[in-house]
Formats: structure tokens, C-alpha cells, sequence
């Protein structure tokens, strides 16, 4: 067995070392990896940043029934702050700016007075992805030890390449249990129900990305009070104007604009607090995916050898392949749609000619099948989504992120509101129209509830108990390795417990799903003024169900940086443009609205007039989202110091330098003339 | 008289320097102005630096005949260089790219082996006028000399309160002869006609913000070229199919869309090449515009002194008075544009009634009177736009010019394209359309081109006539005071010359100017398809005549650095999105276009269809600007690998630094650990 002359293995390679071991990152292999390959790596971490490794501390546990071997990594105080100097992590300042941290500066910098807790947990579990990540194939290393068919290429991350292969099973940073209970306490607890969410203390516990979510999310719940707050006054007042709709749709429409211009200043103003927002945006010099591959070739900023993959092949493969399949798939989804409403009315005509009991049933039977077939579809879809962005081989994980937005808010676009384009555009059927847009509202949501906060909090309770079963079994049963120290068997504990949680899959089925909310609420505003108060109903639950979630279902993802919610934005404001369109075009065709006007008015001419309206409120849109400015005064002011300050350094430093080179310019000047007289 | 104890006054003040004196900028004083006010300045102008002056070289130049004194200011290659590294002018280094200017730092800077060619003369110039205008009053200056009623406050620019009290008279930099011929033989001489224009040299004699005028000229010039050559081809082959004008129209549309975004890709490769665009916007250190009051206050990124004007004020300015003014002059614009109509329409009928010869004038008499009005009217709107925007106290000159242009802009736009808009959709008669932009079209461009091309070019030829007479007379009646050595009798004939030029008044009219044929061309080309020939026919004359005007007819301007076109890209991207709208309204009301719809389409449907395409083509125009990058690739890579270079240079700086830190920080971990434990 490898896993037998492997254990003296670990003793030749490690020297045991006396500093006190604080696991932050645990690695897990999958059952059955050679041993060879483990030992190769955990060499490779504990090496020297000099001799290409990570030099970060390892501690490795093999439970021997199941052939897992599970690294726990960590590091010293003072490697992780070099490290943190070397990445550039921006840490408060002790003027109350954000800068790039200097160890040798490291007095000023606030809270550096006790070292071991001035980076945060997530800051340090980020640095030791930055740094395991970092470990490079040399041009020795030509194959991952133990398998010669995973080849290596001078230069490639080596853990990725683990990662890649199947050798690593998973990799994640581990929950600091007192931090979480104090985070939840101030996030979901139900007593704490009409606070604010915690967001800075969310953003030091999971990283600017997923901090940015949850206050988008608690942003845009704010914001959908108003027209909520509408919806319920015209359903419970008797005021029944003719214009109501109409004064509603504008209102909403307004109030969507006004919202996504206020949510860009309130990022912005985020992104500052957060250090985030000094950055020029420096695409090129950043590494590579793991993924991406073409021919080695230097990095034209860099200079560092790295694949390129010319752009003309990837918009050959974009324009070849990713529109067509993609625009088959849209069609697929109409068709199926349309195939939805055929069945339903001829349901509904059996059902009219014969009312029987099994004939009332006929009428939910296309409802049902097109339920279940969307489903299938759609997963269908989400697979081949992301097979056609893996292919279009994307060098930035960012723009990898933004193609895959872009390919399913497509589809879910289509998918959720082509039949309600189809009944309002096509049918112009407003009953119709209304009952279908409650229904898909609210069924969807309901779903979500349960889906996401009901059958996760009941299989965790469960969890834990099979992991407090499985922990007495396995104390018998377990080989461990100690190499700094032994481990805490509670941290034991608590590393089976996160191993069974699930990973979590990134922010972007969150938002996906405020997307389609979106869309329901503001589209087809005039239709159903009461979708606001139902999405601002579900969202309440949804931060609470969200948080708790993110605090005891995931396992805890590694911390991201973030300046912005990226192709998001764009996606909400694309969607806020389609709803002035949308909506005008509801309230020209409803009857109602066209007795109001003069009846020598022929009917080209009101079209005409609805359409000036739409122009006209296009127009205000685009006027009121260019006059609020993207940034806070307050916050443009301060960087704008900084800059200032920096350029002042700079100057102040070049003028001291040059007071003994002024002589130096003079003799320039006298050489030179000189030299014209001779 | 004040002039006659002056005389001496000047030789108190003044050091006779041997230095060779090479005079740059004229600085020209009202006649009669108090010689005290004159030898302060001069005083201040020649003072160093360290004493609060200019420490720049001044000749004077006093003509009794007028009692006019003239300043030839210049100054030493030493003194311009200095200047130069502190207003970090950016020069090109060895390795190609623009960096600020700095003296240490000489060598390593192209083109530095002839250190006093190593500033352009528009740079120096440049430098002489910012050196001047930083010239401020200190707590003693408490008003200017000899006029104890222009008070000074502390922190003023001396030169710019002498400008606006009226006492200079005039202050501009002088012409190259030599570099000025060079420049117009490759511009404007006949033989050169098919050339591009040589704008680097513009630029390099000019600066940034003329050059970028001539490159946006020229750029347009050639983007006409395929509308212009359709056009003529509709225009002689015998196609002549229905789709054709919709043919027309949406090419033309499309094109403009890609002209505008091809433009931006050209200018910040300009703005590149000539190291304009690596700043980041510090608006708020800038020096605020001479004439911007408030009370006294600090910078809040600076912390300088400086009036502060709060920015409610301002609004409550611009919402209170300048929108209901402007509003009330375009009311008056289209009022008088109906009066027209309703003038014309009358007088048609007399026409047609009694056709008699004194009727056939009275046909012409509207157009007439309209022509006069709208002009006397437009020149009373500019000065009601001035007064208002210099009533709305704007901080930068930047934000002043933006709204002045916003300004003229919308009550040009009105005044010229408000009737076209009245024949096209309240009139709806394409004849009349077609006949009244044409008119317009082509007699504007015949004024313009009478105006801008024949008259200054009959001025200049007899100007140079009187100057060789003046020269003679005022030789002998004109008193000279020298400081740095005689003046040369051909600088003296060039200022004489110079001084009689008309001052050239910035970018904006040219601007405006092309601004309303690029609606001309666009908005209506459905209905005009020569536009675009006759607006290429005229642009291609315009570009000589204008290099022309720069050369020989104006005075040199200051150079101005600029790295776009500013709120002009606005402008012609609005009217772009205007023309998409008028297009499609103007196919869609014609009954020809009409015919080719099956005929049991009804009038409502027509018109949705026809929302439906402009809805269409507006997406597809708001596609191709997203798609199309605003930098082009290498520019991105060049911008990325300068900052990239400088933060690693700062990386490796702060290595090295740290290298003799690493110890401190064990320290401080050991220190901590002792505490910890005791």
C-alpha cells in the first residue's frame, strides 16, 4: 500500500516545528490519490519562498478507513504580513485612508499594535490561497508526482493543476465559530429583525464580492418600499382614477432609475470604505484562469510567459458557435411556450364543451407538464451554458463571469417573461396578463423560500448529529500525522462538520434571482401594482434566510475583492430601459385609458401620442441618470486628495533631490554653450 | 504727465541683464493707463521667485503717440526649464513614453542634448503665462498700484485682476515666422491640397486643444466621404427602388454611430501619442477661474485658500434664472419661426392671386426678414447665454465652457433645425423639406465660407499694407525703453502686425459650426440625400481656410492642453440618437414607402412597425457604441505597462527598503510575545 511507506515520507520531509499552529485553509485530497502526489505537495508548501515554495505550515490528518488525507495549512504572523506587504492588500492608514500595506511601515497602520489579529481571519485565509496558488512548476517539474499523465508546464500553478485533476477534492478556509455566532446574532437573528444588516462585519468575515451582494440586496429590499407602500394604498383606497395606472407605471419607472443611480453612489461610497476603489483597473498584468490555454507566449505588460489565445478565435468562437446554440436554445424556450398556450386552450375548450371532473383536471395538466419540461430545460441549458464560456476560453476570471451573466440572464429572460410578453403583446389579454405575472410571482417565490431556507436548516440539524456519530467511531479508527503540534480535537470536530456542508456556488444564483424579481415588479408595473409589496415581502425573509445560509449551510468561501457588482448593473438598468417600453405600451392599449382621451382623436394618433410619451420618459431617464453624479461628493473629494497628496510627495521628494542637481542642469546649460562657440 | 517720471522709474527697479534676450509673449496696456500700475508689474514680473515674482526677463516699449507701453516678456532656458518640472509638463522619455518633466532627470529625456530647443515655443509660452498669472498678491498688495479702487485680496492673480480691471489690453504669445511658414506650406498651400493634415505639427505649434479641433475635422471630413458617394450614386444611377431612401437613411445612421465611437478610439490615441492621458482628473486642486467669487475658504483638497461658492447656490442660479431665460428665448425662436410660416403662407397667396411682379418680391420678403431677425436675435441670445453663465459663478474654466456650449448649442439647435422639424411633421410636406434644408444647407455654407475664407483673407493683405506705413511714421516718434539689450526691428514689425490681429476666440464656433451641418446631414437624410456632398464639398475647403484663418489671420493663441473634445462628443452622440428617431418618422409618414406594405395592413400597425424598427435600430446603434472599445488594444497595453512599471518600481524600492526593516519586525513580534507573557 502507498499510504504505508508513505508515512515515513512525511518525517524525511518535514522538520517539526515548535511555533504554536493555527489552522486556516484545510485541503482535502480525494480518497485513493497516491501518496506520492501528497507528499510532493506538502513539500512544496512548507519549502521556502526562495526555493519555490509557499512556506506556509502544514499539518496533515489520514483517516485511514476512507484513504483521505486532509491538510490543514496555516501560517506564522510575520509570513503572512510579508506576504500581505507583497499582494498589495490595502489596510487602514493611520490618516484614515486606505493604502497599500508596507511592513516596513507597519506602526502606522492602525491596529497594528497586536500583530497576530491585525489581519483579519478573511484577509489571512486569502493570502494562503495567494500563496499556495503562487507555487509554480519549474522546469524540472514536467508531470504532478505519482501521475505521470498530468503533465506540467513551466509556470503553471501547481495546486490548480491538483485542483484541475481531480486530486484535490476541495479546498476551503475554515469558519471562526465565535466570529460567525456574534456575526448571526447581528444579521438573522429574528430578534434583530428590524435592524440594518451588519454590513461591514459581513465584508471582514467573507470579502468585499459577497459583502457587496448583501448590500445591493438590503439596498434594493429599501428601495421597493415606496412603490410596495403604492400598490397596497391603491388596492385599499376607493380612488379609482382613470390614471392611476398610468401615475403609478411613471412613478415606478422614475423610482427604478433613481434607485440604480443611488446604488452606484452608495457602492462607490463602499468601495472606498473598503479600500477598494483606488485601483486603475490593470486587466492585462493580471495572471491568467487556470483554465485558460493557447501558445506560450510573453504577456505584452508583464513580459512574463504566459498562453495567448488571439482574440479573432475567440470571436470565431463566440459568433460561430455561441450565438447560434444560444439563440437555438431562446427558440426552444419560445416554442415551448408557445406550445404551453395551444395546449392550454385546447384544455380549456375540452373542459368548456364537457365539464367534468376529469376534464377540470385537463386544465392544470399543461400548466404541470410545462412546469416540469422548463426545468429540465433550463438545467439542460445552465450545463450548456457553461460548456460554450468554457470553450470561448476567456483569459479573466472576471470576463469568464460577466459572459456567463450575460448567457443565462438570456435564457431566464426568455424563459420568465416571453409568455408574459406573448399573453400581453400578442393575446393583449390584461386579466390574463395579471393573473399569470401573480402567479409566477408568487409561486416562484414561495418555492424559493423553501427551497433555500426550509430544507437546508433541517438537513444541518441532521448533519450535525451524523458528525457527532461519526466522530466517536472514527477516534478509534483515524491515523494522524501531526507535524506542528497535536490538532484540537474540536477543530477536528468542526472540519468533519464543514467537509459535509455544502460549497457555495458564488453570488450569482443570488442575484440571478433579484434579476427576475426585478423584472416582474417594474416591467409590467401597470399590469400588477401589488408585485412590489410581494417582492418586498419575500426579500425581507430572503436577507434573513440568505444570511443564515451564508453562516451555517456554506462552507465558508474564500474571501474576493470587489469595487462594484459588475455586469449586473448593466443588466438591471438594460431591464429598467425594456420597462419604460413595456409599460407604455400597456397603458396605450388598455381600453380604459383611450376613453379618456378626446374621441375625434383617430387611432394612429394616440399610438403616435403613446409613443412621444415613451420618448419623452426615455428621455427624462436618461437626463435624471446623467445629472446624479456616480460618485458622493464627499467621496470624490477624498480621493482626490489622496491623489493630490501622493502627486505633492512625490514633487516634494523631486525638488529635494533636485536642490543638489541644480548645479548640475547649469553646467548642462554652460557646457552647451561652450560647445556652439567652439 | 505720468509718463515722464516714469522714464526713470524703470531703471530703479530694473538690473540691465547681458543675457541674450529671446522675447516669447506680449503683454500690451491700455492707452493711458497710470504708469505707476505699469512699473509694479514690471517689477513683480522681473522679481525672483522667492520674493513672490515671476523672475522672468521684460523688455518695454513705451509709444508716446498713443501713450501705449508694451511688455516683450521672455525668459532664460534655465529659469523655463524649472518651470517646466514644477507644472509637470509631460515630455517623451527614452523609453518612448511621455513623463512629467523633470530637471534631474534631463538627460534621460528626449531631445535634451539642445536644452533651449528642448521646449517647443508654445511650451514656453505655455509656461511664461502660467508663470505670470501665478504671480499673487501678497497681505501688503492690497490694491493695484496708482488704482486704489481695484481692490486685491491676498492669494490673487495679479495679471489675471490687471486683465479684467481693463488695464492690459491685450496678452498673447507671438507667431514663429519661420516655423509658421513651414507649418502652412504643408496645411493650406493648394499643392498639398489631397495631403492629410499635419497634425502633429498643429499640435506642436498650437497645442493640444487646436490640434484636437483639426484631427476632429479632418476625421469628420473623411467620414463623410461614403454617405457623400451614395448619395451622388442615388443621385445619377437610375435605381431607383422604393427601399432606397430607408436604405439610405439606415446606413447613414449606423454610420454615424461608428464615426462617433471610431473618433474616440482616434482621439485617445492622439491623447496618448501626445501624453495627455494618463492623468487622472484632479478638478478640484485645479486653480479656479479668475473671475469665480465666494467667500473665503480653504480647498478641501489642497487646503489652499480659495472663495468657496456653494454648489445649492449655483443650482438654485441655474434652475431659478437660466432655465426659465433659456426657455424663454426658444420660446421666442419658435414663435418667430411660425410668424415665418404664417408670413410666407400669406404671401403665397397674394402670389397666387395677382401675379404680378411687386407680388414675386413680396414671395421673397419673409425669408428676408426672417434671415435678419434670427440674426439679431441669436446675437442678443449670446450675450443673454454669457451673462447667464457667468452669473452661474462656475469654479473651473472647464465646467464654464461646458455649460456656455450647452447653452448655445440648444438655442442654435432650435433656431435651426426647429423649422425643418415643423415643415417635416406638422406641415408634412416632403417637398417643401427637401427645398428648405437644401436652402439652408447651402447658404450657410456660402456665408460661412464668404465670412471665414474671402474677407480676413482681403484684410490681412491690406493690414500688412498699413503696418509697413505705421512702421515708418513711428519710428521716429516712438520712445524705446530697453532692459535686456535693443529689439530687433523685425520683432517690433511682427507686434506691430501681430497687434492688429484679431483675437482668435477659441474652438466653440468652429465647433458649432460643424455641430449643426453634422444635423443637417444626419437628422433629415432620409429626405436630403446630397447632404452629406455638399457638407464634404464645403468641410474640404473649410479645413484650408480655417488652417489659414490659425496662421495668418488671428493672433497666436496660448497653447491648451486637451485630451478629448470634450462636452462636444455629447452633443454630436445626442443629435446621433435624435437622427434615429427623425428617420424613421419620416420613412414612415411617406406614402410611397407606405405603397410597399401589403395593403390590408392597418394605419395603427404601420405605425407600430414602423416603433418597432427605430426601437430596433436604436438598440443596434446602443450595441455597436457598447461593443466597440473607446481605446484602441495597444494604447490599453502602452497605459497599462506604465503603471504597471511604476508600481513594480515602487515594489522593488519598498524590497529594498525592507531588507534592513525585516529585523524591526521581528522585533515587534518578539516585543509582543514578551508582553503577552509577562
Amino acid at each position: 500500500m502507498e499510504t504505508q511507506n508513505g508515512e515515513s515520507g512525511y518525517v524525511e520531509i518535514l522538520q517539526k516545528s515548535q511555533r504554536p499552529f493555527n489552522p486556516l485553509v484545510v485541503i482535502e485530497f480525494t480518497a485513493g490519490v497516491k501518496q506520492a502526489a501528497i507528499e510532493w505537495i506538502v513539500a512544496k508548501i512548507q519549502k521556502s519562498k526562495a526555493a519555490g515554495g509557499a512556506e506556509l505550515d502544514v499539518n496533515a490528518v489520514v483517516m485511514h478507513h476512507k484513504q483521505e488525507t486532509v491538510l490543514y495549512v496555516g501560517g506564522s504572523t510575520e509570513r503572512l504580513l510579508w506576504a500581505a506587504d507583497m499582494m498589495d492588500i490595502k489596510k487602514e492608514y493611520r490618516d484614515g485612508y486606505h493604502h497599500e500595506f508596507s511592513v516596513d511601515d507597519v506602526t502606522n497602520f492602525r491596529g497594528s499594535k497586536d500583530l497576530d489579529s491585525f489581519l483579519t481571519m478573511a484577509e489571512k485565509q486569502k493570502i494562503i490561497l495567494h500563496e499556495l496558488e503562487a507555487v509554480r512548476a519549474t522546469e524540472d517539474d514536467t508531470a504532478i508526482a505519482g501521475y505521470e499523465r498530468f503533465r506540467l508546464l513551466s509556470g503553471n500553478s501547481i495546486i490548480k493543476k491538483y485542483v484541475s485533476n481531480g486530486i484535490i477534492a476541495k479546498m476551503y478556509p475554515l469558519h471562526d465559530e465565535e466570529e460567525i455566532k456574534r456575526l448571526g446574532a447581528e444579521w438573522y437573528q429574528l430578534k434583530k429583525f428590524a435592524n440594518e444588516q451588519p454590513i461591514y462585519q459581513i465584508r471582514d468575515y467573507f470579502g468585499e464580492k459577497i459583502g457587496m451582494y448583501f448590500a445591493f440586496l438590503g439596498f434594493y429590499t429599501v428601495a421597493l418600499i415606496p412603490p410596495a407602500f403604492i400598490g397596497i394604498l391603491y388596492l385599499v383606497t376607493s380612488w379609482k382614477s382613470m390614471y392611476r395606472e398610468a401615475i403609478f407605471a411613471v412613478f415606478n419607472l422614475i423610482w427604478a432609475t433613481i434607485f440604480l443611480e443611488a446604488w452606484k453612489r452608495y457602492c462607490s461610497e463602499l468601495s472606498f470604505k473598503w479600500g477598494q476603489a483606488q485601483d486603475v483597473e490593470l486587466n492585462r498584468s493580471q495572471e491568467p484562469r487556470a483554465m485558460y490555454h493557447g501558445t506560450m507566449d510573453k504577456n505584452p505588460v508583464t513580459g512574463k510567459p504566459e498562453p495567448r489565445y488571439p482574440k479573432y478565435k475567440r470571436s470565431l468562437r463566440f459568433y460561430g458557435v455561441t450565438v447560434p446554440v444560444v439563440g437555438f436554445c431562446l427558440m426552444v424556450a419560445f416554442y415551448l411556450m408557445l406550445g404551453y398556450f395551444y395546449l392550454q386552450a385546447w384544455a380549456d375548450e375540452v373542459y368548456a364543451k364537457d365539464k367534468t371532473w376529469l376534464n377540470m383536471t385537463l386544465i392544470y395538466m399543461p400548466t404541470a407538464i410545462y412546469a416540469v419540461i422548463i426545468g429540465i430545460v433550463n438545467n439542460f441549458y445552465r450545463k450548456i451554458a457553461k460548456i460554450l464560456n468554457d470553450f470561448e476560453n476567456h483569459r479573466l476570471q472576471s470576463s469568464y463571469d460577466n459572459h456567463l451573466i450575460v448567457k443565462l440572464i438570456l435564457f431566464d429572460f426568455v424563459n420568465c417573461f416571453i409568455s408574459l410578453f406573448y399573453v400581453a403583446f400578442y393575446l393583449q389579454d390584461m386579466t390574463l396578463l395579471r393573473s399569470h405575472l401573480a402567479a409566477l410571482l408568487v409561486t416562484q417565490q414561495v418555492i424559493g423560500q423553501v427551497r433555500e431556507a426550509m430544507v437546508p436548516f433541517i438537513f444541518v440539524r441532521r448533519r450535525k448529529q451524523q458528525v457527532d456519530k461519526v466522530m466517536q467511531k472514527e477516534a478509534a479508527i483515524q491515523k494522524v500525522e501531526y507535524f506542528n503540534g497535536e490538532m484540537d480535537q474540536t477543530i477536528q470536530k468542526q472540519v468533519n462538520l464543514e467537509s459535509t456542508m455544502d460549497e457555495y456556488e458564488g453570488t450569482m444564483d443570488d442575484y440571478l434571482e433579484m434579476f427576475l424579481q426585478f423584472g416582474y415588479v417594474f416591467l409590467f408595473s401597470s399590469a400588477f401594482p401589488l408585485a412590489a409589496f410581494w417582492a418586498l415581502l419575500n426579500n425581507v425573509t430572503e436577507i434573513r434566510s440568505d444570511a443564515f445560509k451564508m453562516c451555517r449551510v456554506f462552507q465558508r468561501p474564500f474571501a474576493e475583492s470587489a469595487s462594484n457588482i459588475g455586469a449586473w448593473q448593466v443588466a438591471f438598468e438594460v431591464i429598467s430601459v425594456i420597462a419604460v417600453i413595456t409599460n407604455c405600451a400597456l397603458i396605450g392599449m388598455d381600453p380604459e385609458v383611450k376613453k379618456l382621451l378626446p374621441s375625434d382623436i383617430s387611432a394612429v394618433n394616440i399610438v403616435i401620442i403613446f409613443v412621444a410619451v415613451e420618448h419623452v420618459i426615455l428621455a427624462v431617464k436618461g437626463a435624471v441618470a446623467y445629472c446624479i453624479p456616480d460618485t458622493p461628493k464627499w467621496v470624490e473629494i477624498e480621493l482626490e486628495k489622496m491623489a493630490f497628496q501622493s502627486k505633492q510627495a512625490l514633487h516634494a521628494e523631486r525638488m529635494a533631490a533636485a536642490s543638489s542637481q541644480q548645479k548640475k542642469l547649469g553646467d548642462l546649460l554652460k557646457l552647451e554653450t561652450r560647445e556652439t562657440s567652439i
